[in-house]
């Protein structure tokens, strides 16, 4: 098998589970595997060079700051590759440009366009392990360039898409993704395999275990990902295309929650084309990313738009609208900070009807009111108030059949 | 003109440094001069990174080593680079591979082969202010190469030569040549110039300002090195071809000396064909570098044979030429650790007779024993008793006329 591996930047974080890194490479290779690692910068070494960057400037420039941050990955490719060596195996680092792995020139945020897998096929071929910095890539001109957080994860990805590898594992704190979040539902449950749509709904959502990007990229090349602890043996949790043969029987793969957002709404906008968009055109000119839009029929020639944005831009969100409605001829701008956002997310729902009315009887049953709702082919989500967040999402996760079997405590937090 | 300025590891010792670098480039190119800065690793952080490899391992494998701490002037160019465009003077960091600066594949110790300058001079053309990390290049298959400690020099010196620049400047810890180390001789005096070869003998006998292989190449390609300090303003001392019009006046440019070697002899060797040949061979090949080598004529059919060596290897060759003295049938070694060297160096003695009589007279003078004596084109070195080294060195300075004329202070420490 040809596996690809990634390491994040706790897992490396010193020389000892550098160590520990690469005992569990030499393991596979000795299973006769061949062997890619990708490599984040050890834990607080970006941050470090950053904090260099901002003694500097408030917004460095892009292409240097790209240099800079670029050099922590390359710290961990070549420590990892001696260690390889002095434990006897045979490895090499190869940089970005070395590869090639070339990207677009958005520094800070590239996007990686083409991967040359010669040079790694040939080093594979001569038995090494190969080390590749994640992160990084270089553009037409040869500058080097990063692909912005979580950047190593999707060079995880687009390397074994390359390579048609027969594996991506990727290496994190966790050791798989949870039903939901642990500390909130003490139920909640390590899924074996989930599929990469219902990834991609419970990344957005704050299950913060792989970056949309990555899953995405995963999905497009049909690259099995393993997402797995590297603290801790495990089985881990497979993100892979959906299994039809598992569909009919698991309706909900996970319940998420999202505390950070405000609801904004705008009252008796009127019912003309072109509200929605001067509201949301507004937001977006000043960079203010907006999640849910709830925008229900008109009642008379009149209608309400909710939507919610990050908590940290909603003081700024809620002055833009307050001149919006003056322009556009609103009645009057809203603002609730004290909210809170359950979703259940599942491919199973379109194949079931009758989840989300479930879902609502579930909340209402403990008197949890509904604020706002909206749904997505795998996924509804429901604004409701923040103190009966925790309680939703344990009830929900009990709901669907997500507790887990061997319960080992009888409190639901 | 075009200048290449070269910044040492404390003249970039943090974003403090790195700011002052700035504004003496940014005051150059508002001269009108087109700037190229080549930068070292910032203070420690080489051996930071080189720490971490010995955590690892006792001899980290070669290639992985150098893709480690290539990182470290990397750093730096980003940060150099970062700080100038954020005072508002483009600029742009270019690697070795980027340049290119190709070298053989000697990891740890690779030699410049060649320097391509068209996007160095493609970049000055556009009006950027071009960064080189020093101390790096890349080989022919592209693999990350170092120089070797000190080679960030020789980065500067290679690129103004390949650029064929006006100057090179050297930005270090002292502001220019001495006459002789200023700590045992209060009445040293900074040269404004030494030419190449002087310099070449001043820096192998001890005046550690300019690796020697940096000197060499200087002086190959003749590219004039103004060595200054990073601390204060002043005229330093420029490192350049011999100025036939100043050679009549100053007969010896520098007073060296070196306290840590120590002194061989081999007694009584048979004069034959082979004899120095054995015992030369025997210290090369454990890798033991030796300095002087003096070899008397011969005494009826026996010889002896001196040479020095750095301490740390005293004990070693001592006991080489021990089995040697049986192999070849000398007669007996002996040791001596309680040595000093001092040497007088200048252009000056090829055209003056009289230099070495007048030496010895000094010597003699204050009862010093001359234990050794060697020669070359430009210098003369004596070994003498270790406690008379200070004496030595202040007498001989204040004979050959390099005492400073405003004098401070009178005592001669």
């Amino acid at each position: 098998m040809l596996v690809v591996q990634k390491y994040g930047g706790t897992s490396v974080k010193n020389i000892e589970r550098i160590k520990k890194v690469a005992e569990k490479t030499i393991q596979y290779k000795n299973q006769g595997n061949e062997m890619v690692i990708v490599v984040s910068a050890m834990a607080g070494e970006t941050d470090r060079l950053l904090s260099l960057a901002h003694e500097i400037a408030r917004f460095p420039d892009e292409r240097e700051a790209d240099v800079l941050i670029s050099t922590g990955e390359q710290v961990t490719a070549a420590l990892l590759a001696l260690t390889l060596k002095e434990m006897g195996h045979d490895a090499v680092s190869l940089m970005a440009d070395q590869v090639k792995i070339s990207t677009d020139s958005s520094f800070g945020k590239a996007r990686i366009a083409d991967i040359e897998k010669d040079r790694v096929i040939s080093q594979l071929k001569k038995g090494k392990i190969v080390i590749i910095p994640g992160f990084q890539g270089v553009d037409e001109e040869g500058n080097i360039t990063t692909l912005g957080r979580g950047g190593s994860d999707t060079t995880a990805v687009a390397l074994a898409a390359s390579l048609n590898a027969d594996l991506c594992e990727i290496y994190t704190d966790v050791d798989g993704v949870y039903t939901t979040d642990p500390n909130i539902c003490s139920k909640a449950r390590r899924l074996d395999r989930i599929s990469y749509d219902e990834m991609l709904e419970m990344a957005s959502l704050g299950a913060k275990v792989l970056q949309i990007r990555c899953v995405e990229l995963a999905k497009k090349y049909n690259v099995p990902i393993l997402v797995k602890s590297s603290y801790e043996e495990g089985k881990g949790t497979l993100v892979c295309r959906e299994d039809r043969t598992m569909m009919e029987k698991v309706v909900i793969s996970g319940v998420t929650y999202n505390k950070n957002e405000a609801k904004i709404t705008v009252s008796k906008v009127p019912d003309r084309p072109g509200m929605a968009a001067m509201i949301f055109t507004a937001l977006s000119d000043v960079n203010i990313p907006v999640d849910i839009i709830v925008q229900n029929v008109s009642r008379g020639s009149y209608t309400d738009i909710t939507f919610t944005v990050a908590k940290a831009d909603a003081k700024k969100a809620y002055k833009i609208m307050a001149d919006i409605v003056k322009e556009i001829g609103a009645e009057s701008v809203t603002m609730d900070e004290d909210i809170a956002k359950v979703s259940i997310v599942g491919v199973g729902m379109r194949s079931h009807s009758g989840i989300a009315s479930k879902m609502f009887s579930v909340l209402a049953n403990e008197g949890i009111n509904i604020e706002a709702i909206t749904t997505s082919e795998i996924k509804i989500s429901c604004v409701i108030e923040a103190k009966y967040g925790e309680l939703a999402v344990n009830v929900l996760h009990r709901a669907f059949g997500l507790d887990k079997q061997d319960v080992e405590e009888e409190s639901e937090n």
